[in-house]
């Protein structure tokens, strides 16, 4: 930029400050590469969420387009979801996401990039957009079907919407003419939206055409080394699940179109679930019926159990890829001899609203929504007694409640919320609260008005209810775990 | 699930969790509902990143399809970033974020979140494959032309890609039967990933076919208070732009194929700009020329100044909507007398990958990267002497003052790397940090063995040296905002 224009602009920038386009600031301004002092942080605390304006609208009609989507089969997550404005239909297997949703799924992408990051995972982000050339190459441009959603650009060139990423990925570590055994394992993985055309895309989040994936990619030296790989991604997704309170079993699985020579499924038992899977009652075997010939009952394993069939929702799944892609796409690197060397892959990925919607399906009652403790949108709920009754004098002291509680317990700042209904009974709201599935419920009526106040809380996933002090309450919040 | 199939699922886990394919854990394994301790949180916190091991991959080769991609204009950012691993093409206008740039991208989420959520936006998520109905309701199915990428899915229905979402978020708060003016202005937004099939897709993330899009949209009762809630979004965008260190200017705009009444760009100045702005040299005036008559000279505001030519980069964009949408898709609240009434919109967007790359594009040395200080992906990296110097003992120091620093700073911690490419000498390794441009690097060599230790610390944003003990260095780094 020339000198007088960017003088011209400093003017300006000065000038605008000084009327209302943009707004007077204490500190210095639009100067070079300020930062912004620390003391300025507290702008950035939010204000406490008022369930009066948090948009989870309920009453969500079904129109024109959505008649489509009203085909589609149903169950207890989906009904429960669309029920507390969680989410709404669109088009055919792809939804809005609410805001409590976002909530949740940004809580469960953070536990994600923790384990993912805990063994050596590094995020990148890849397009969506890919081109045909590269899918040609690994042949699951025609492998792949109608289930790969497919486009031409403005110049007539081929793309489809990933729903994977071996292809893409494999290609970007074999442009890299430098990659030494001294940078392996290495661990690359992203959470994206992907895209997979369903013939019968049903069950809400669970089996969407439009939905979010961890896919992660290892690049290893050897076959011994990628087993290790492997193994400590199995044992990172089984640490997930478990935070999460979910209990997930590790199934013997088919490697489908992906390839490879190993695969394993994350499977959470449920009615709903789509996969059948023969479990051992005897020893530790358990495999998706499509690795087995159907009519089998012995266990191959122990050769003693039997196997019983069960359902269940595929939640994670994990492949050992060999070369299948590093051959194809040249993904080679200088091993310790200085010699070129083609790398072994594994594949990896986690449905991440999959897990979201299979946790409410598996862990909620029929009448209301109950969350991984660590994905509750929020944590609390505050509920002021109803306006013109007798306790009306403790609305004061229920805002006061979420203050305190959000100073004393740094980990539930913008956790607590205040039902601020008071139109509505406590009754109402408490039904309410327990569809929302808050983990913890704390009423403020006639007791907090006692010379010892007390508050009733209940603890919805336990369905305990207990009347508490400020500090016992403050007690019982500080062993929440959030992230 | 029948109890007994439920029997048989946790026997499974049971066996499992005693044989190789789940790891053995110390607390209570997959129990109902479990919360992990919370001392388990440590096991989260991140290693010490270490330079040798971060994929930031500087010699990528454009082979194949990416020939086509050399024909596009590129810019100092574009090559800054390649050259220094954070991106890396893939097809025309699509590219692969990689771990710095995602870093930084989330950092980037992160403000944009405070400052949306500050007046008092809601974050939500919408489908990227948008029904080709809605966008005909709008009529711009047909006058987006070529820019839309365009699909069918496997039952022939029509889809764009969303480049922009009006017509879903209206539809979305159409659907709500219960809508009521108390719950208004309402303020929905996303950060996600949206499409334009650009004719031609140049200068990196400045102009490409698939990015990262901040989209606001707001719902309010009449025009006055539609004005108010655009002014306020107008703000915030100017106090990001302010935290980010930014100069950027509001002016007049254009409406566009989005339609409406009134518009405002902000425009960060630069030479590759590719938007021509008229500036008054004399007063508060400022317009893109697609507002006025090309030849004008006289501002119309002061009816005295001089209009000046000037390029700009625009960052955001905001539009006052009136009832276009609303009406078309019947956004429809109930209001105070109890009456249906058409909901008053705008819309505002960010651009998200392009306020990074726009950022580094006017803060940037031809030689380095030099980040908005929020933004960089780390903020500082340390230097251990070369291996077999004669200050070799002070590798030891050097990881040291890492720990100390992650202790003493808790919000540094993970923002700390330690270059451990030993066999480098200091001088190679200051010049890689100075392309890559963590705001401080610090050299642990001489003076770090001398009896009070001294530290050699290099503010790469000012390019000023200093020798620190160690609470110097503390003191310094203390003033270091992260996000």
């Amino acid at each position: 930029m020339e000198p007088v224009i960017h003088q011209v602009w400093w003017r300006v920038t000065q000038r605008l400050r000084r009327t209302s386009l943009l707004p007077r600031r204490s500190h210095s301004g639009c100067a070079e590469h300020i930062s912004v002092p620390a003391s300025t942080r507290s702008r950035h605390i939010r204000p406490t969420p008022l369930v009066s304006r948090i948009y989870q609208p309920s009453h969500l009609r079904d129109v024109g387009q959505d008649s489509r989507v009203q085909g589609e089969m149903t169950c207890k997550s989906q009904r429960l979801m669309q029920q507390a404005g969680l989410i709404h239909s669109s088009n055919p297997g792809c939804y809005y996401y609410l805001p409590a949703t976002v909530r949740s799924m940004e809580k469960l992408v953070r536990v994600i990039d923790q384990e993912m990051q805990g063994i050596g995972g590094q995020k990148l982000d890849m397009p969506s957009l890919c081109s045909a050339d590269l899918w040609k190459v690994s042949e699951r441009w025609e492998l792949m079907g109608k289930e790969l959603f497919r486009l031409k650009d403005r110049h007539g060139i081929d793309y489809c919407l990933g729903p994977t990423h071996e292809e893409a990925v494999t290609t970007l570590v074999a442009h890299q003419t430098t990659l030494s055994y001294r940078q392996l394992p290495l661990l690359l993985y992203q959470i994206t939206r992907k895209f997979r055309d369903e013939p019968k895309p049903k069950f809400g989040l669970l089996r969407g055409r439009e939905f979010y994936m961890k896919d992660m990619y290892s690049f290893d030296v050897s076959e011994e080394e990628a087993y290790k790989t492997y193994e400590s991604v199995c044992q990172a997704y089984t640490r997930l699940f478990t935070r999460l309170g979910l209990r997930c079993v590790q199934v013997q699985a088919d490697t489908g179109n992906i390839g490879g020579k190993l695969s394993h499924e994350f499977q959470l038992p449920a009615d709903i679930g789509e996969d059948q899977l023969l479990v051992c009652g005897n020893c530790s075997f358990s495999a998706n019926v499509e690795t087995m010939s159907s009519d089998r009952t012995d266990c191959p394993q122990c050769k003693t159990g039997t196997l019983v069939e069960s359902k269940g929702i595929e939640v994670g799944h994990t492949f050992y890829l060999g070369k299948k892609y590093s051959r194809a796409f040249k993904a080679v690197f200088t091993n310790a001899q200085n010699n070129p060397s083609i790398a072994e892959m594994g594949c990896y990925g986690l449905g991440v609203t999959r897990i979201l919607a299979a946790a409410i399906e598996v862990m909620s009652t029929e009448e209301g929504i109950r969350w991984p403790g660590l994905l509750a949108p929020y944590q609390v709920c505050v509920l002021p007694p109803k306006k013109g009754s007798k306790m009306d004098k403790a609305a004061a002291l229920a805002e006061d409640l979420v203050h305190t509680l959000e100073k004393a317990l740094p980990q539930l700042r913008g956790e607590v919320v205040l039902d601020d209904r008071t139109q509505m009974t406590i009754g109402k709201r408490l039904k309410d609260a327990s569809i929302l599935g808050y983990p913890y419920v704390i009423v403020v009526g006639q007791g907090a008005l006692e010379e010892t106040p007390r508050f009733e809380v209940t603890c919805q996933e336990i369905g305990e209810k207990m009347f508490l002090s400020k500090d016992g309450l403050i007690d019982l919040l500080r062993k929440v775990e959030t992230v």
